[in-house]
C-alpha cells in the first residue's frame, strides 16, 4: 500500500477520511474519543478490523486523558461501552474493545501510568496482528484463483478496511504479486458506494484491473460466464457460519449459487463470533433515509420518501463455499 | 394522473423532462424532430411505449417542417430511419415508426398536405391506443394482487414510460382505485434511479404506499416474506419470450424464483417483436460510463474508471412466471 488507513500518531489516531476519496486523500488526526466516535458513525473508517483497532486506539487515547482522579477500572470500562456503541453489526468492535478492558488489574485500579501504555501497546498489537492476518487470508485465498479468473467483490473488504491489506481484496493483492492475472469487477455498493470510491481506487492504484459495476449488473455478468469467483468480507459472522455483510452481499450469493459459481467470504478468526448463535441473532444497523434519498448532496427521490435502508444483511451458511481465514480456509454449508 | 407526460401541443410535442424529477416539474415543447430524438437519447422522455408515442409525434412534425419541394416518401422514410436511431432496444419506436411510414402511398408520393395530416392523425391514435393498453393491462394485472399483498419493481415502468396509467404500475393504480391495500417496493434502479426518481414520484402522488429501496436490498426483503409479486416492464420481448428490461431485471428474475415469488413482465402487445427470435438478438445499449462514475454531477469513483454499463439486460422466458398484455395474461416459461 502506499498509504496507512490508521495510524498511531502520538498520543493521537490519524485515519484516511473515507468519505472524502476518491476525490481527496484527506488524513484527520484525533486526540479524543469522542471524535473518533463520530468518525466511526459517519463512515470515515469502516470495515469490521478497522473499525476495532480504530476503537482500542480510542480506548487507549480516552484513558490517557482522564485526569488522575477521574481514572478508575470502571471510568475505563465505561469509556469502552461508550466507544462499542458507535455502531451495532461489526464484532471486532467489541472484541478489540473487550480485549483491552480484560488489561484492567482484577482487585485494584492499578494506576493510570501503568494502564495506559499497556492499553496503546494492545492497541498497536491489534493493529498488527491485522496486518499479519491479512496477508495469510491473502495467501490462503490466492491458491484458490487461476490466473485469467474474473472474480466479483461487493463493497469494500480492502486495505481501507484493515489494518493490512484487507481480506478479501488481500486475496487480490497477492495474486497480482504472485503474477496471476485476474480481472475483478467491483459492485459499486449503494447507498454509500463503497466500492466505487473505496475499491476501484485501492485496486487502481495496486495497478489490478478493476470493472467498476451497478450492483444490478453483477448477475448478467454471471450469466456470461465472466465471473468465476465471488469473494466479500464480513462484518460478523455466526457461530453456525451464518455472515452478516453490507447490504446486498446476500443477494449476490443467492445469484453465484444460481449461476454455479463458488462465494466465499473472507474474513479474519476475529470476526467469527461464538457468542452469536446464529445470523438472527445478529443486529442489523439501519442508516438514515437521507443516504439514498440525497446521497452525495443531491436530491434523488421525493421530499419525505419512505425508504428501508439496513446497512447490512445476513447471507445464510448454506449459500457459503467457505471461509478463508488466517488460519485456512474453513468449507461453508454450501453443497451444490 | 394529475400530468401528461407527453402531449401534442399544436404542431409541437410537449414533455415532461423526467430528467429533472423529482426535483422539478418542468414542461419542453418541441416543434422539431432533432430535439426530440436528443430528448429520447438523454432520457428526458423514455419508456418503451412513451418512446414510441414521441418518435410517431417526432416523425409528423419532421415532414410537417419540410418544404414542399423537399417533401417526398423516401424523405419521410429517411426521417423515420434517422428516428429510429434514438437508442436501439425498445421495439415500440421501430414499431411506432413503421406504422406510420406504412401509411404513405404505394406508388406515388402523395403529397404533404394529405400525408402529414395523416401522419399527425396515426401519432395521436398511437397514443391514444397506449392509453387504453394501459389500462387493459392494469385490470387484467389487478386480478393477480389480493388486499395487502407486497409488490416489487425494477426501474419505472408507469405513467412516465406511457402514454397511459403505465404497465406494471398501471396494475398498482387499478388495485388502489379497487380499494386493495397493497404496499410497494421500488428499486431505486441504478445508475440513473428511475426507481427513486419516478416510479416513487409517480406513485407517491397517487397515495399508494411505496418504500424506496437500494437495488440489492430486494434479495433481504424476498427472503424476509416482504414480497409477494415481482412486476416489471419490458423493452422488447422476442418471439420466445425473452424479455430485454432495465439492468437488473433479469437478477431479480433470478431472486424471484429462489425465493418462489412469481415474476410478471407487463407490457402491451406492441413490446412483442416477432421478429427477434430470442433474447440474444436483441441489441442491448451500453450507457456512457459517467452515468455510473459521475451520477447527479458528482465524482464518485476514480478519474478514468473502467466501467461496464448496459442499459439494459435479458431474462429469459425460464424466468417469466407471466405477461400480463392488453389482451390477457400469457403464461411465461417459469414452471416452478
Amino acid at each position: 500500500m502506499k498509504f496507512r488507513p490508521i495510524e498511531r500518531a502520538g498520543n493521537c489516531l490519524r485515519l484516511i477520511d473515507q468519505t472524502r476519496l476518491p476525490g481527496e486523500l484527506v488524513f484527520n488526526e484525533y486526540d479524543n474519543h469522542q471524535d473518533i466516535i463520530e468518525a466511526i458513525k459517519r463512515l470515515e473508517v469502516r470495515g469490521a478490523p478497522a473499525i476495532g483497532i480504530s476503537a482500542a486506539y480510542a480506548l487507549a487515547i480516552a484513558a490517557g486523558r482522564l485526569s488522575e482522579t477521574e481514572f478508575s477500572n470502571e471510568e475505563v470500562r465505561r469509556l469502552g461501552e461508550e466507544i462499542k456503541a458507535a455502531r451495532p453489526t461489526a464484532v471486532n468492535l467489541f472484541w478489540a474493545i473487550d480485549r483491552l478492558l480484560r488489561l484492567l488489574p482484577e482487585n485494584s485500579d492499578g494506576g493510570q501510568r501503568e494502564v495506559v501504555p499497556l492499553l496503546w501497546q494492545e492497541a498497536e498489537r491489534i493493529h498488527e496482528e491485522d496486518l499479519l492476518m491479512c496477508r495469510r487470508i491473502g495467501e490462503n485465498g490466492a491458491d484458490l484463483i487461476a490466473s485469467g479468473d474474473g472474480i466479483l467483490t461487493h463493497c469494500n473488504a480492502g486495505a481501507l478496511a484493515t489494518g493490512g491489506i484487507g481480506t478479501a481484496l488481500a486475496i487480490m493483492y497477492i495474486c497480482h504479486e504472485q503474477g496471476k492475472k485476474i480481472r475483478v469487477y467491483a459492485d459499486e455498493t449503494r447507498p454509500l458506494l463503497q466500492g466505487a470510491r473505496l475499491t476501484a481506487w485501492e485496486l487502481g492504484q495496486a495497478g489490478i484491473d478493476c470493472t467498476l459495476i451497478c450492483d444490478n449488473a453483477a448477475a448478467v455478468l454471471m450469466a456470461q460466464g465472466k465471473i468465476n469467483h465471488v469473494i466479500v468480507g464480513a462484518d460478523r459472522i455466526a457461530d453456525n457460519g451464518d455472515a452478516a455483510n453490507k447490504i446486498g452481499t446476500y443477494g449476490v450469493a443467492v445469484l453465484a449459487r444460481a449461476h454455479d459459481i463458488p462465494f466465499y467470504v473472507a474474513a479474519p478468526m476475529t470476526t467469527f463470533d461464538s457468542g452469536t448463535e446464529s445470523g438472527q441473532g445478529i443486529e442489523i444497523e439501519q442508516r438514515s433515509a437521507t443516504e439514498i434519498t440525497e446521497g452525495f448532496g443531491v436530491r434523488t427521490a421525493p421530499e419525505g420518501q419512505k425508504v428501508y435502508a439496513p446497512a447490512f444483511d445476513v447471507t445464510p451458511n448454506g449459500l457459503i463455499t467457505g471461509f478463508i481465514t488466517d488460519q485456512g480456509i474453513r468449507p461453508g454449508g454450501r453443497t451444490a
